[in-house]
């Protein structure tokens, strides 16, 4: 990419506060991978098999992860991950705005919150500062979301819980009226789904991580620093306390309660109230050690009945 | 917001069907909520925490779930369910058209259903009267949508089957032909998807409810008031009768039936089919009775062993 | 729909490639389906409980899967697969553009590849040649995708891996400086998430074909024609060789490695690395075949106490 306006290779080296070695003075006028140089760009490289070719390319400039004296000629800016600090100068210099956002005038959004195209906000939705809501996010109305925020890609926030009345005719549908409510520094993966409250709200506590494919049903209370594996779910009117630890595809019944500290190892079955600062496994789920040594019992049972025994 | 004309509180309030207390020809001008009333407004309080503050507050109107004869100069509406009805008045009046919809010119939309923003509809595809299908949603070709329908965020309806036939050069693909089908009175939840039939149709009966991050495969044939909870995977070409309930995170394999009425608890995989009006637990899936009974036994084998039986 | 210019029936024919038995100078306007074709129009036909009602409909000529003499005036075109052949017509036909793309400018797009309504492509990304990108897809920054790949609908490539440090104030973030690699003639199914590297690269070996809501975790390097069925979640940093196969809902646990050709049964719990060529069975898994005598021998429990050994 073109920058928008020449910069120093100073004023690029306090972007990404990194020492430089060569003229500070000089014009730096694009930012490019090394396949696509030219004189005046800056690129980067990572990785010690690439330095020749970087260091021999048409760039002016160039991010490394090595500190070396002999430069052929180019400017260099030292960097423990060069990655990482070209990315940020290419997110600091884009001005690339494709698509739309679908945002609802009655929503609110934080200082220096990035909305990707392609999301979703309805009414009366209040996001923090300082949050990134990725592409294809839908966020129904009445959901509120503190600061420091990630929810990734095509995660969907407040949708109404599976709440029904069955009669003779079928199930007839109780509306949910709560809210989802996101506190501060939560990271939800890509692709979950957190339904709203029936009649009271949907809390995921502050500090909290889910990875992505995640079920969090209605009025469920969810505490501070928890961390959720990959497609746990969890049903309605569950209270889980504060870091909790739930590994992959685990699932709460409704109705229960976890308490603090507790480790709930994968694919487990939670069906009924779990004690705090203990590990469990198996459905229904009880203490892992017990479980285990179960198991390996069972491993014996063929030749337990061969023994005469069936 | 500012209401798009003045209403009288009589009109608003046959919005609603709620009985007022006050001056019925009042002018009102506006909805806010009760942090941002001023004079002309309306707003609610469902909560008896909130009573003074409302009645307090710069609005002229309150919906309140309370009859209460000292209303502090301030005009009542009663109603069971004030954010019900707020809600209800606020998407009444509500002229908000954000973003786009993505819908094919080929598509046929019933009358008095809503698309919202982001959702893409494919060609020849069929919407009922009166649904509800919600953000970022995409639907494939030929797929048919009745009346009453409601389909939660960011689903899928219509994709292809995982279906291949392997060759000694890796899986070649066979096409997807069919339709999915879903009939009147169904609900979707997030975050799901549906594939389209191989040969036949994938149907979803007349009246059944499912979760959210559920997978339905090809050519699988769900009959009416089914209950499905969140992250069930059902997989090609599965019969499920009438009534059935499946509970979170079942699995049921390719080719078997569900008989009418029957229960599966969470977490069982379905290998067989299986008898309607009955329950069924475990992976495999047999009579729950049995499959619990099996499993106090199991935590009796660390004594059984040591008893010198091992 | 109208066709964009007149066609004769020849010209029509030989865009799949079909016999025709009629005039093959006659002038097709249109293509519609049965219940709204009028004169001019080509519509289809492949039950025989509708050959009759195609043949005296309004239609001048007619895709049908049987060769027939009498032809009630109307002109045929013989088709092993007429909805096919229908359905390539009006594909080839439609001029259809509904919606918008989002895709960033440094994003790379190959010949033929099709990109869907409401996908977001993100920076640095590049996209091989007769790809198939469905609606509203994710793709986040630098991933890279080859030749003939196939993605359907809402799934999410690229997100951040889950990946963080506990300290005593919470959990902080490990930046994800990896890509994903998506190799060639791989079809990957709808709302499924795929994680970025967070050192090393997410891969996707070519040819391998995955179902609907799979979760695949960062720095995972997955083989070549290797068949996940839905719901699969893998953790990260493992390691599956070629031609695996991971049936519905299977999770395999983080840094494990999968040999060459091992099959693994539905809802299996993958803990330790497993040998090729073998069939898997439990949570956790081990051979099958072991596995599922074990749970025979459980059947027998109930029994086995009952006589006096418990």
């Amino acid at each position: 990419m073109k920058l928008p306006r020449n910069y120093t290779l100073k004023e690029i080296s306090l972007i990404i506060n990194a020492e430089i070695n060569g003229n500070a003075d000089f014009i730096i006028s694009g930012l490019n991978e090394i396949h696509k140089v030219e004189p005046g760009d800056l690129t980067f490289v990572d990785h010690p098999k690439y330095y020749e070719k970087a260091l021999n390319s048409d760039a002016s400039a160039v991010i490394i992860n090595k500190e070396m004296a002999e430069t052929k000629g180019k400017m260099l800016i030292y960097s423990d991950n060069p990655f990482r600090d070209f990315n940020k100068l290419t997110a600091c210099f884009s001005t690339f705005q494709p698509g739309i956002n679908m945002i609802s005038p009655s929503a609110s959004i934080g200082r220096n919150t990035t909305i990707q195209p392609g999301t979703f906000i309805g009414q009366h939705v209040s996001i923090g500062d300082n949050c990134i809501i990725h592409s294809n996010v839908s966020i129904y109305d009445h959901v509120s979301i503190g600061n420091n925020v990630i929810i990734h890609a095509n995660t969907v926030i407040g949708s109404d819980a599976l709440y029904f009345k069955r009669s003779p005719e079928g199930y007839e549908k109780l509306l949910s009226c709560g809210k989802v409510i996101i506190e501060d520094d939560v990271e939800v993966g890509a692709n979950c789904a957190i339904d709203r409250g029936v009649s009271g709200d949907t809390v995921v506590g502050r500090g909290t991580k889910m990875d992505n494919l995640i079920h969090i049903a209605h009025d469920t209370v969810i505490g501070k620093n928890c961390l959720f594996a990959a497609q746990v779910g969890i049903g309605g009117c569950v209270t889980i306390e504060d870091n909790v630890i739930l590994w992959g595809q685990v699932g709460v019944q409704k109705n229960v309660t976890i308490g603090s500290g507790a480790i709930v190892l994968g694919q487990s079955g939670v069906t009924k109230s779990l004690e705090g600062n203990k590990t469990y496994f198996g459905t229904p789920a009880y203490e892992a050690q017990k479980k285990l040594k179960e198991l390996v019992y069972m491993k014996q049972l063929p030749e337990l009945f061969s023994n005469g025994h069936g």
